[in-house]
């Protein structure tokens, strides 16, 4: 991969606020919308949910997901050209006040301090989905596998 | 549901270019980036995608798919009240030139004026994308369960 294409991708995962979420439901593909915040070596992104919520539920089922951040649309002539990445994970919950919960809530009050309220609530959790690996496709015609590794080596750019 | 959450459902589904399109790979779910365009009564979604890539490979093996449709992240303090739409489809290829083809390609470049190029590729075909139901987020807990008939009415909108 060039440095241009590693210096996007990590630019993608830093700068998106939320991504697409896929989890298996009644063995189909289910997307749901997620706010996101990615560890600062991108080992790990957490996701706030709901216990009520449909993707929750299927996590709870299959571990297995995928997680797709797309560059923001800019209005750009082609928006094939859109970078974006989408991602094996491996969803894990983090029980409240777990060890390793406070710097998690903090990371993700920084990037989303709207969210505040949202920690009153008794039926959310943080959910640790760990990347497994991935494809990267930085502009129409120009794609990459990506592995945990790249994911590391890129979050230095 | 209220007149204002339909004629914003309405606005995302047409003012959106791109959306997340989940497929089953190896029975587990994968999220792409894809660029679609409504029939204007929103009783389809068409995209066009080469043979070559990984979700058109899945949708020959399963048909059933799940498009998220996503506001575009206007930087507003709150993200989660981004709206968003998950729905269920049914994926059919449609064969290059075959009866019908033609008026979706003219709504496709209408839309997508710079894929023009694509079109003498001879490995991209379109795909339509039946609606089954869905779920629409209007915003932070304002959720409403979405059928075909729903879809329609909002088209009108």
């Amino acid at each position: 991969m060039d440095a241009q294409s590693e210096k996007l991708l990590a630019q993608i995962i830093r700068n998106t606020r939320v991504a697409a979420l896929s989890t298996l439901r009644d063995e189909e593909p289910l997307s749901s919308m997620v706010a996101f915040v990615p560890l600062e070596d991108f080992s790990a992104f957490y996701i706030h949910v709901s216990r009520l919520a449909q993707h929750t539920v299927d996590m709870k089922k299959k571990k297995q997901v995928s997680l797709l951040i797309t560059e923001t649309d800019d209005g750009r002539a082609d928006p094939q050209t859109l970078a974006r990445v989408s991602i094996r994970c491996s969803a894990e919950m983090l029980e409240n006040g777990a060890p390793g919960y406070t710097p998690i809530k903090e990371l993700y009050l920084a990037r989303f301090p709207a969210s505040e309220e949202i920690f009153k609530l008794d039926d959310f959790n943080f959910w640790r989905l760990r990347p497994k690996g991935g494809r990267y496709v930085a502009g129409f015609a120009k794609a990459y596998n990506v592995t945990v590794e790249t994911l590391q080596d890129v979050s230095k750019r």
